[in-house]
């Protein structure tokens, strides 16, 4: 029998981050005085990420410390998914990468450890962040734990509502999470004034758990952000370099790598270390997914915008929605973000990836199918991914082709199975953003400073 | 750095299960007319299970089809629990089997799958179960959706309350599940006239669906259970001979082996390849750990008893606290079983093990403490095995000996979150069975045969 999994023992885990920093050119963040300095960020995070942050140095040492916790599940395994592609009927062959394995179910705790680590070396004692889905709350929870830091998570309402055992995961780890907004921060008190009802949005969380960070008196506590900003894909790139190594050890390069996007942070961390063969001339397509209720590659402009609600970050230079669209209620909570990590976006920008947008219940038909082929039940937004793995992999049956494709299996279903529920009693919709609204949402940059188009290659 | 995982190859996979029944004498089940023969099991079990179950053949191969699935998580790791140790400060080493990275989270699918084959191969159409608290009921319809077989759930009645989530999960493999007592059955109406507000129990479940098992006239449907049987435990363990291997592989062998038993499935497919070195003269302490709620090795006698409340199995020889009787609703919704495997009863009742029972406060302390530690947030079930994992710990502190102690991390508690919620908030309570409902519940042997102390060594 073929092995189903590709396994890489701990020795042969990567001892580097790829940073595309090096290899690609970026627009600035700008503060209210132009290109934001190193030390503005200092009451946000700790020097040491701020230096990773800016850095362009093209691989950066993985610490022994974060080494040792990520060998609790890592590596993790590259999976032939033989019964997806039996049951599809499809010459293509088809691999993932299973980061469902890690203790919280996902992907997250790849830079939720790292980021607990940095924080710990500088002295901090609290991290405050926000969760969308919960998937990076229970991340930072579990990397705080390790490290016997203190942690405080703004989780957005709708997800809070929808998923309540994300909580008592935060607790199991000791962690503290409350719903946002929330009634705890400056922020969270003045959305709750205008609209009472919000469903809450990323936006809106960043804010909050920035606010409580930089108001912290006594200088022991930062924020963590669990997507979107460089150093977080540069933790996420292990990923992608273990991938590299397992499909090397069968001879395998993949014609077409996949992975859902929301913040940017599991699609770059497969993909980047694809993107620098590309750069250097390789042939392969590379495909973030979104929801089409938060097309943010799609169909939303390159703009600079900030990362929060409040705007309490810098102007990113990234696709955007505006920092204050917040999207329908989906229930791939981790893609309800308006904005888009400013590395994907300018390689959005250049054309090196191909943006697709899915709709949501075509993502929990894709789901479904693998739950019940692969055997392992998916992250919604997994299964946004797993749509276009879907569509691909038909494409290559119609035109006979034995392509090779790679897909992120960023996370399991288990805490989102209510969902699933509400699939099966036909209580899912279609959420398609109207090009009204689209144009509506476009506004609020109209005083902004526009990025340039750079060419990185 | 030394590896915190050992880690086998799908190559290196056990492509046989240890029988133990070629190694141990045992008292016959026994029907109405004396002991069992095979044929009257038929209408119940197909009949290559049946063969399977009373088989004495010391190894039995493992089909491909059941490795094939079994590799979408196997090997599974053995994991030297450092982080506890440290957090413990002991001297001794500590190992777990991790199980809970099955698709459904648990070592349940290691037989779900096999009998879901064997089933298949005999042309069976659909399996009915029981499941307390659900880990064996989600890893059925797991294999089932793997086969295209359908699947029939009965899950006792408090844990479908407690834990909704994993009628989800079936849902979403494809299985169909109900609370039990249900009014589906005639033994689940019988139950609900009697007392409509009864938690349920394993034992009332089990009889539901073997009645809805042998009452389909079309012959395409069997009844299949999760522990307790020969067979059953023969298909775990699978779990103790890769142990031994990973264990060889670094050149240990444990001084103490640890498993929480209900039915006794995980601790028996960890233990009993060690067992089989103690009867060859191998020094080995065996602790099976079961709640101080359902005492039912330490406290219990030693007698022939039915598997189920409405008395449609045979008569089997074990430790009971009688098949009318309802444990109190602890959370380790698995562990809730009124009997104990036979093999295992009859390795207790000649003194190769030694049964330990712990409450249920001291199984969270310990879940929370190895949650913390080491990363896993551990199924209540395991949280037994973990204090006495603990207790043990300490005792090689106090005694400054380095012991080997080797558990069964039988399964994760994502969908156990609940719990650990009621624990934070001192909802939970220690339940101790008293003497006089022990003596009570003793009553019904009254006029069962008893079986005799048999010595295999």
């Amino acid at each position: 029998m073929e092995a189903r999994k590709i396994i890489l023992t701990e020795d042969e885990m990567p001892r580097q981050w790829y940073n595309i920093l090096a290899d690609i050119k970026m627009n600035p963040p700008l503060g209210p005085d132009g290109p934001v300095s190193p030390d503005m960020l200092a009451p946000i995070f700790p020097m040491n990420l701020v230096e990773q942050e800016v850095s362009t140095e093209r691989w950066i040492d993985i610490p022994e410390p974060v080494l040792d916790i990520l060998r609790i599940w890592r590596p993790s395994p590259l999976v032939r998914a033989t019964a997806l592609e039996k049951a599809l009927d499809t010459p293509a062959k088809i691999y993932y990468k299973n980061e469902s394995v890690s203790p919280p179910g996902s992907h997250k705790p790849n830079t939720a450890v790292a980021q607990a680590y940095y924080n710990k070396e500088f002295g901090i004692e609290k991290i405050t962040t926000e969760t969308g889905a919960g998937q990076w709350g229970s991340a930072l929870a579990f990397a705080c734990s390790q490290f016997g830091l203190e942690c405080k998570v703004y989780m957005v309402r709708i997800s809070f509502d929808q998923k309540p055992y994300r909580k008592s995961m935060m607790a199991t780890w000791g962690a503290n999470c409350v719903a946002s907004p929330s009634t705890e921060t400056q922020s969270g008190r003045d959305v709750l004034a205008e609209n009472p009802d919000t469903p809450g949005s990323l936006g809106i969380a960043i804010s909050e758990a920035i606010e409580a960070a930089v108001s912290d008196e006594s200088g022991k506590t930062r924020y963590s952000l669990g997507s979107v900003l460089n150093h977080v894909l540069l933790h996420q790139t292990i990923i992608g370099l273990e991938a590299k190594k397992q499909l090397e050890k069968i001879g395998e390069y993949p014609d077409i790598i996949i992975g859902c996007a929301g913040g940017g942070s599991n699609f770059a961390g497969l993909a980047f270390p694809f993107v620098l063969d590309k750069i250097n001339g390789k042939e392969v397509e590379i495909y973030p997914v979104e929801p089409a209720a938060c097309p943010t590659l799609t169909r939303a402009p390159f703009v600079y915008d900030h990362g929060d609600y409040a705007q309490k970050t810098p102007l990113l230079p990234m696709y955007s929605l505006g920092h204050r669209f917040v999207p329908p209620p989906v229930h791939a909570g981790g893609l309800r973000y308006h904005g888009m990590a400013p590395t994907v976006s300018q390689l959005v920008s250049e054309g090196l990836l191909e943006a697709k947008a899915v709709g949501q219940l075509a993502t929990y038909k894709a789901g479904l199918l693998c739950a019940r082929s692969e055997g392992i039940i998916p992250a919604p937004e997994t299964n946004h991914a797993l749509a276009c793995v879907v569509d691909e992999a038909m494409k290559a049956k119609e035109e006979g082709k034995e392509k090779v494709i790679l897909f992120n299996w960023s996370g399991h279903g288990l805490l989102d199975l209510m969902a699933y529920d509400k699939y099966f009693s036909n209580d899912l919709i279609n959420y398609e953003l109207s090009d009204e609204e689209l144009q509506e949402s476009e506004k609020i940059f109209e005083n902004f400073p526009k990025p340039e188009l750079l060419k990185s290659v």
